[in-house]
């Protein structure tokens, strides 16, 4: 191997954080908190961006751009939103640097802001003021808009795409002329992470609805997607918000309904961030490097040709040719690394490293025997295939190993989802077993908050499709009514 | 008309205005300076990052991401990189806020940063700051990078998409081991930039390099594309810069070179912004708003019906979607606006505004004579064409247009292109007819600062397949070998 790796049995966050680096997906930078997306975890960013945007225009939303900065006063106008926001922002306070005495380069006090501007830690306050004058009929609604951009939250602790003070994202903010419409758009928006996260990302998610205590800043509800990883934690891998009239109110933006009689409009936002890299790398990855799945790997196969001297590797060039063509055609990303800088072994070792699903390897007499060594990425088996047909054959090899990926990661999933009907039995399976742990629960705060500080383990979510079920609560033994689902979280 | 706009004879830059709000190309904010780039110019925007992407991605650049934060002390590493951005830039200096006695969010006092950071004006130093770990040995050139982002510049006096404090852009920032490889990208993507302006944008450029008063902070040669806008008024539509060794050495990026000795590497960097948009606007627009051409514009084509009850609209609606359908199966973004809301003549002067290039109407008599009405955008010309083949006549035409907008648009620059050869004439000149002034020019900064402190015009560029001639300065009447385009500019 040209790179270690820490096994994930050993320490799986620094397993973790060897898979970021080694495998080229993102850098630390100079900035607290900040990281660098290199190029093959952009890729991987653009590549489910551009899927998820086509997903949000079929249904009906339009990208559009709103400012980086938002006023102090506006953060401050809705009650339960500052309060979430604004202990961990990034303040502009000044808009000019000066030399000092001795050349060295200070904040000129002269250049103090009237109103300092935070950096945003998400919209929807600027969103809101602005859709004031966009919004004065029910014809002018629904008004359907997301925007792709970065945003700030001064996190503390902070780790390579699953929690850095910088993150892109994208945030859908949708205005709706009546609740039922805006809380079928939030569950419209969940399906779509939903189907997204499963079909794409082969990553099972549990559909649910947030307990008060960790809903948005905001929201009269959050419905969240969340996923399991490997070593039992669980991740929240995307929210929708039905935000009710709260900052409509807040911004004053009302509308004349069809009886012309002036209503607040009805709110959702949603979004999904680069965060979701740090999921897929902890759901299929082993102790190898990455494991892709091929649907959003941004390379998807590689060629490896092995030869000796330039006779030998033009006959294999030939072959490849044709193949890459063919590979092309069927829309497969695909590359020939022909480069005479490193070994056949170095590159096998390398495209290991980063994920890519499935790896050519062409000799001088593979292609006398008209065969090609093929080698999966997640089974890490290889076999012998025929040359003739070998595009159609990848092309189903492709799916197959998407949806072994999934298949997988569903069966941990459900190994994990355990029932617990005391607090001792909780306490150990979160210790021993980790997942989900489906228990009953009072349905307050206080002990939500209780059982948190005894175990560390908070409400992910309510599941939307749970059965009602006479209990007690594993905590206070009050009566409840239904399970919902803890887990330690990241 | 719904809308009114202002006549460019009477007020360019209030018609300008009207062409940007009325034309739901973009809005103001709240945030001094910031504007909202509402969904028809984020749609533009969208198609043209799409072409410029692809175009950056066949040259073999790879797209990342880096942080929006750059630590004080690195803007000042390159000396005359700090002169020319520390001076308008937007300063973070707190991370958190508080609630002060009366319940007032105010600046937390104990949470300020120990260093300063500049919300990126443009990133030079914080990639170079990067590449120093990316960068060892000549095996690792070349490295060709490029960032889709947002930037601030505290801009004193702003204008929607021409200056404003937040802009979107892209840079790309590539690494070298030679100057004259560096010097080569450098050209190259001026290349890009140029091709992309002509063929996509409908607007003819200058190619040239900056004079050393107008370079970029930290080059060593900047090169550009300057356009001309209906005022006769240059642009600055991109530049790409030669940035020799001293970002390099400012950060001191070192690498091994085939000999096995370290050397700086090469730098280069060029960038397009959201400005261009503004280029757009005025290249081609007139008094009923905007003009789009073809190859960019977010909708190529509307379908209006017209028609009394259901059963003529259910006629039209089946021809229609044929024609959609062999549209869309062509490539072509049409719309079919058939919604109720609105009669035809409102439609038709919602759609001129928004300078869709081709409108088709299409009522129940046309039917009954097997043809539609094709208006043009561009001429403001229309003609009942058979509906028989019309998809096809369709593809065509927009390919006129788009001929058309280039051809009006580089006959009117070429006409602006005025040789002066006095101070006298060239005063003149510039404020009888405007546009590019071609003038001796004794080669000093002093010379070209007296000459737009005189006249307001700035040497827009020396043009890369200029002419040598034997000449003396207007100004000075020292000796010259060429003449330089100067200009009146955004």
């Amino acid at each position: 191997m040209s790179k270690e790796i820490t096994a994930r049995s050993e320490d799986y966050s620094q397993w973790y954080n060897d898979l970021i680096l080694k495998g080229g997906l993102a850098d630390y930078s100079a900035v607290r908190g900040c990281m660098v997306i290199k190029p093959y975890g952009f890729g991987l960013w653009e590549g489910m961006r551009d899927v998820l945007d086509a997903k949000f225009k079929e249904t009906g939303h339009q990208n559009a751009y709103f400012p980086l900065f938002i006023p102090k006063s506006f953060l401050s106008k809705e009650a339960e939103h500052v309060d979430g926001f604004a202990t961990e922002c990034a303040v502009v306070t000044h808009h000019r640097l000066m030399k000092d005495p001795e050349g060295k380069m200070v904040v000129d006090p002269s250049a103090k802001l009237e109103e300092e501007l935070i950096v945003r830690p998400t919209s929807e306050t600027i969103i809101w003021n602005t859709y004031k004058d966009w919004i004065q009929s029910y014809r002018d609604l629904p008004l359907l808009i997301n925007q792709w951009a970065n945003v700030v939250r001064w996190e503390m602790r902070t780790r390579l795409f699953l929690r850095t003070a910088e993150f892109l994202w994208q945030e859908g903010h949708t205005a709706h002329a009546t609740a039922e419409e805006a809380i079928a758009e939030t569950q419209q928006m969940l399906e779509v992470y939903a189907d997204f996260a499963e079909n794409y990302m082969a990553l099972p998610v549990v559909r649910g609805v947030k307990s008060p205590a960790e809903r948005f800043a905001g929201a009269l509800d959050t419905y969240c997607i969340e996923a399991l990883m490997q070593d039992g934690k669980a991740l929240q891998a995307g929210t929708s918000h039905f935000l009710g009239q709260n900052f409509a109110k807040a911004f004053d933006v009302k509308f004349s309904n069809k009886e012309n009689k002036l209503d607040y409009v009805w709110a959702t936002s949603w979004g999904v961030s680069t965060r979701l890299i740090g999921a897929l790398v902890m759901a299929h990855s082993d102790d190898d490097g990455l494991v892709l799945p091929p649907r959003i790997a941004p390379l998807q196969v590689v060629i490896v040709p092995i030869y000796k001297g330039d006779e030998q590797k033009a006959k294999i060039d030939a072959k490849v040719n044709e193949l890459t063509a063919e590979l092309r055609k069927a829309g497969v990303r695909v590359k020939y690394d022909d480069s005479d800088n490193n070994r056949p072994g170095w590159k096998f070792a390398e495209y290991e490293m980063k994920g890519v699903p499935v790896r050519i390897a062409l000799g001088a007499r593979d292609l006398e025997n008209n065969v090609a060594e093929i080698a999966r990425r997640d089974t890490k088996t290889k076999e012998s295939l025929p040359l003739d047909g070998l595009a159609d054959r990848i092309v189903a090899l492709l799916e197959e190993i998407q949806q072994q990926l999934y298949n997988k990661a569903l069966a941990f999933r459900d190994d994990h989802i355990t029932p617990a009907d005391t607090i001792e039995e909780f306490e150990r399976l979160l210790d021993e077993k980790g997942g989900f742990i489906s228990a009953h629960w009072d349905g307050t705060s206080e002990t939500e908050g209780k059982i948190k500080e005894l175990t560390k383990a908070t409400i992910r979510c309510i599941p939307l499709n749970n059965k009602l079920e006479e209990g007690t609560c594993i905590l206070t033994g009050k009566p409840s009514t239904q399970r919902v689902l803890f887990a330690r979280a990241y």
